[in-house]
């Protein structure tokens, strides 16, 4: 299997990305790892090592984080993101990671890659963390902010066989955000959702409310892609907040500094568990080809994770299960 | 001036709402506080005390937390909530307080009270903490789950005009809530209100993300009732599992009991600072007069909160400095 990586995208890059892809590639051997970018970049941090499962493609050209998305890939069409997009679309490689500018990678996976036949929207799909520590797949959290009844029902589709084969979940539990869990809640958006998912061949168990997500009562959270990234953003915003504070009381005075040190197993364990790159990337669920979007701050360990995902993405034969089953519903 | 108190909604009614009424009424002799609820209710908890400017009136029926809002008030028509709207109504009293069904008092206050002249919809604006301890009114977070652009335009219209009245905020900044900073991001919604609001005579600073809420870079957030709702719960959520992995952490062994005595008082100020019943209750904006909704889990502290904060919505006069404002823009 051949998985493309940009090294030229996120806040660590490209030393996290060549490191994490010298790290999968000599876990798996049956994985050829190709590396987009400057060629002199990736071997200037290789020093050397180079597993015979990694290989370099030279690409001059990558997107930064601050650019328009459309316009940046319609005017760098031999940028690293429109490049793996390209190479996923003519086979040239069975997958593509990148922890770039996310809009970019979106619009690229929706115009270079390409839909799957029936799906209206793509759709953009982390994983949020849980206090049992399985977490839950959220979508869409930013791909299509304007959604319509019949997206949410495609996401709770491709959420559901997503979260089987490549997370383990048996007969997830696919949930719908709302603002109360009765029948007949929230905005038209919802209610027309509710009604269409309920008729899905899926483990839906109705609506769910945010005050209620960590605790880890759903595998899969459906919402449009406006108030998934409001969601997202404010989780990451609160936890970083309470841990920062939290860090504040730690290093008050000599006596705190003391308990710190007796609780810090304690604190890294649970940041751990709460940390996004633990879980690999967010796949863009709807394309005809695996693109994992790794998290803006990936460290080496979450590019590696965001290989594992990504071959089992390939190897369980996601994008088949969603045509097939898409076609079955006709 | 008359401040009316429904004891009988929250989760600790009626004892908290009694006792807040009794702390309250011995803190400021002009406000006569009037209890709605059972009489032989009120008098229970008041064991003989009875401040010359607190009254009871009795009121034999209320609305529980789990009925349907709509259906309750047409039949509870001599509901705690229902009598309370119609006392502000018909100048019984200045102000009504209550901790019960949050559906039911919208609804009330729209049907009974009544919308002020050019208002199109109520908005529920409680307070969010944040780091810096001076915490952000947030509007709406639920009155409204449909939204359109008016709605939005009026919800900055009349938060500005709150904080600046009621909270204290000096030219109170005014962020709309969206998923990225830069003009022309977001749902069409977001996009039309953004439109609007620039033109209004308030001191506007564009779109906020989510991320950033806590920083306490705005004084009023501008967003939909249902992403303002999901918004507020997940806050919660998030900060009440990070609060209870926390504590399993200290209590896991003796040395960490020992570490956590030295950093009670730290973590205590934070948890306060946290916590919404420090804020007072969410007013009901956009009504003939004021109506505050007190947190679910109001204690006694919470109630007093909510009581000062009803005196200066009534003191400082916002509902005619929000008829005003309207009937100058036209």
């Amino acid at each position: 299997m051949r998985i493309a990586l940009d090294i030229m995208g996120g806040d660590h890059a490209p030393a996290a990305m060549v490191e994490g892809a010298l790290q999968a590639a000599e876990e798996w051997s049956d994985t050829e790892l190709i590396l987009l970018g400057p060629v002199e970049r990736s071997e200037s941090l290789l020093t050397g090592r180079r597993p015979a499962n990694l290989s370099l493609k030279a690409v001059e050209e990558w997107i930064s984080a601050e650019e328009e998305p459309v316009r940046a890939i319609r005017r760098k069409k031999g940028s690293t993101i429109v490049v793996g997009c390209r190479m996923v679309r003519e086979g040239e490689a069975e997958a593509f990671i990148s922890a770039g500018n996310t809009g970019a990678l979106m619009a690229a996976g929706t115009m270079v890659t390409g839909r799957i036949d029936g799906i209206a929207r793509p759709a953009l799909a982390p994983m949020f963390p849980t206090l049992d520590g399985k977490g839950m797949l959220v979508l869409d959290v930013g791909a299509n902010p304007e959604a319509r009844p019949e997206h949410l029902e495609q996401y709770a589709l491709m959420g559901s066989i997503y979260a089987e084969k490549v997370l383990g979940f048996e007969k997830p539990r696919v949930g719908l955000l709302n603002i109360g869990i009765e029948e007949g809640k929230g905005t038209s958006l919802i209610i027309d959702s509710f009604a269409r998912i309920r008729e899905l061949p899926i483990h839906f168990i109705g609506n769910v409310e945010a005050r209620d997500l960590l605790d880890g009562g759903c595998d899969v959270l459906v919402c449009d892609g406006f108030t998934g990234n409001v969601l997202l953003k404010n989780t990451e915003g609160v936890a970083k907040a309470v841990f920062g504070r939290l860090k504040e009381e730690l290093t008050r005075s000599p006596a705190t500094k003391l308990a710190a040190a007796i609780l810090k197993p304690g604190l890294k364990r649970f940041a751990r568990e709460m940390d996004y790159k633990e879980h690999g990337g967010a796949p863009l669920l709807g394309l005809k080809g695996p693109v994992v979007k790794a998290h803006g701050s990936s460290d080496a360990r979450a590019v590696y994770n965001a290989v594992r995902q990504a071959r089992r993405f390939v190897q369980r034969d996601v994008i088949k299960g969603i045509s097939e089953e898409l076609q079955r519903l006709g």
